[in-house]
């Protein structure tokens, strides 16, 4: 096992697994095309109805609290245990934890119940789940949360997840490894939900990948990777936005891994 | 009669018809842009305290099964019932059938409740509705169904609605009546939510034109011409996506129905 | 104080006012765009038990009715308090008020026990709420409502507000001062949610300076201006709505007063 971006995208694209979303309202179009757009195939489904089967079919699952309500909570309980029953991979994204105590206290009662694998948020978002003073302002990360190499280490050991912290440069650890990855570009800080993008890219290589903490450090360098491409020739937000789409289905599985900036 | 987008097209610009969507989450926006850029009014609403009110003003109601939940199932068949008493035309999506139970009874419950004029769904959804073995993964077609000619046809006797199965090639029947449309792009199948637009312009059409079979012919002929416009200098599926709608308004009236590829 | 849509600019970069948005599903991340663009952060949160303390975060709230349902109603009014206690600007976009009686009556509640600070509508909206005849097709105004200049003038006198009624030439009034604002392009009626855009916007601004009047007058103006640079090279509606985020974060504080069509 090596981290290797490049093989697993091509599996991915080779078996198109389904990943299945329970994520907010602002993102869910956006989402959908990144993961369709790296290769693999997206759904959006919620109700309690119908989520215990949905994610049966799925290769992975992905929970975003970013826009929340009852309902939707308990939709993302029902799926997590689902999935945790079939084995099925579980990335949690905590948007806005630390702005509101019902952020919080919701990302810690899925932390709790459910089996997450990784765990995708920004420092601010991380930091308050492992204890440790941030400020976080509505969805955005606006500092503390000390060395981000070091928190990702500590929310890994004391949350039992692989965690992968955010920012311009990312962190994993599963407690025990630890890489940074140093792709991206700064554009991706000036669109909403490109934080989403990198949690439901990170149940796609899930989906093709079994060791969690390599899957997570790979979906970071393909993101980074369709972020500097995407850069070339933006003329601002707007048109980077559009040519992320472009670059993600554009990603080489060929030269991906060799264009890895991890250490 | 005969099929003629373009001359439908241009009643649809002179009189822009407000086209009454109670969709999904995914594909709201996405779908009102492209039913503005063909040149109607969409409104999305889903309350169930004013969607009698509002299909009343509308010329066609499009309901879409991508998100479901209970109060907008109860929503689309208030909305049904009140669009058929009305002689208000009425297309239905079923987004996802084959891949949930709750998906496909949801779909079957409304086919029998409401009289819908047009069911425009890819070849695994249509295949669930009629019977016919199939596989849907999530909201994609990956298998089954037959030949998708057979299959509107068999849908549109069985199911007592104008069928449109969409693919590569897309197939329409009213049971008598049967057209094939080559129009259209693999790119068409890079984005999330192409088919929910293409439902969408087929309400469009429903509003602009009587005959139920002639108007889902003809939205399939405009989409799929847009479709052909906008991925001249695509580079990818994003800006794929944003051509599709400056395509979408760019459709000439006056070549349209020439550019028609319909068997 | 005077009009100076440059320097709150400046200001509202300098200090990323947090903005939180209660607003439909159709434009959540559009809107969270284009007030990321501009220079400010967003956040969408219609938890009711959450928005008294992200509001609490907000340098404005925006309220906007584009897709109701009761329990959103209810977290608007329970944000709406919150952001009043502790003297937090509100917009209120009144989508659709007009075309159903429950968009009509919410609008009307919300102005009954929230305290608004600018109203944002089109003419046939705003028409409706101080009841001049008017037409409103599903959320597009399509006639009637008089003078605009007046309508803006009579609407903040009954109401109480300041209203902005938007249109080919904008008008914004507080009783006592008037403006008309002729920046803006034609291709920003051919995009859905243009509207709730500049009222996301109206909440920056209402975040970064203190004068209601003079802030939504200059909202406008940048939201104009930023129209007339997007228009350059667009092809049609696509490409113009990509390069309005490109022409809302390119605005030039310095230059920006001197571009404003305001008399």
């Amino acid at each position: 096992m090596s981290i290797d971006p490049g093989a697993t995208l091509g599996a991915i694209r080779d078996h198109k697994p389904l990943v299945h979303n329970i994520t907010n309202y602002v993102v869910m179009n956006e989402t959908a095309n990144a993961i369709l757009a790296l290769g693999a195939l997206p759904v959006m489904a919620h109700a309690k109805d119908e989520v215990r089967e949905m994610v049966g079919l799925a290769g992975a699952l992905v929970l975003n609290i970013g826009t929340l309500s009852e309902d939707w909570i308990e939709a993302m309980l029902l799926a997590g245990a689902a999935a945790n029953e079939q084995l099925i991979p579980v990335v949690l994204d905590p948007v806005g934890v630390g702005a509101t105590a019902y952020r919080t206290n919701t990302a810690k009662r899925i932390l709790d119940v459910v089996d997450v694998a990784v765990l995708r948020g920004n420092a601010g978002e991380v930091a308050t789940l492992v204890g440790v003073e941030a400020e976080v302002r509505g969805v955005e990360s606006v500092g503390g949360g000390g060395d981000p190499g070091q928190l990702a280490r500590e929310a890994a050991k004391t949350l039992g997840v692989v965690a992968a912290v955010t920012g311009p440069v990312d962190h994993v650890s599963d407690g025990d490894r630890s890489a940074a990855v140093a792709n991206g570009h700064e554009l991706l800080a000036a669109i909403t939900g490109t934080g989403c993008m990198s949690t439901a890219l990170t149940g796609c290589f899930l989906a093709g990948k079994e060791d969690a903490f390599e899957a997570a450090v790979e979906a970071l360098v393909a993101f980074g990777v369709a972020g500097e491409d995407a850069s070339v020739g933006a003329m601002g937000p707007g048109s980077f936005h559009v040519g992320l789409y472009d670059a993600l289905a554009a990603l080489d599985p060929s030269t991906l891994t060799g264009r890895g900036k991890v250490s």
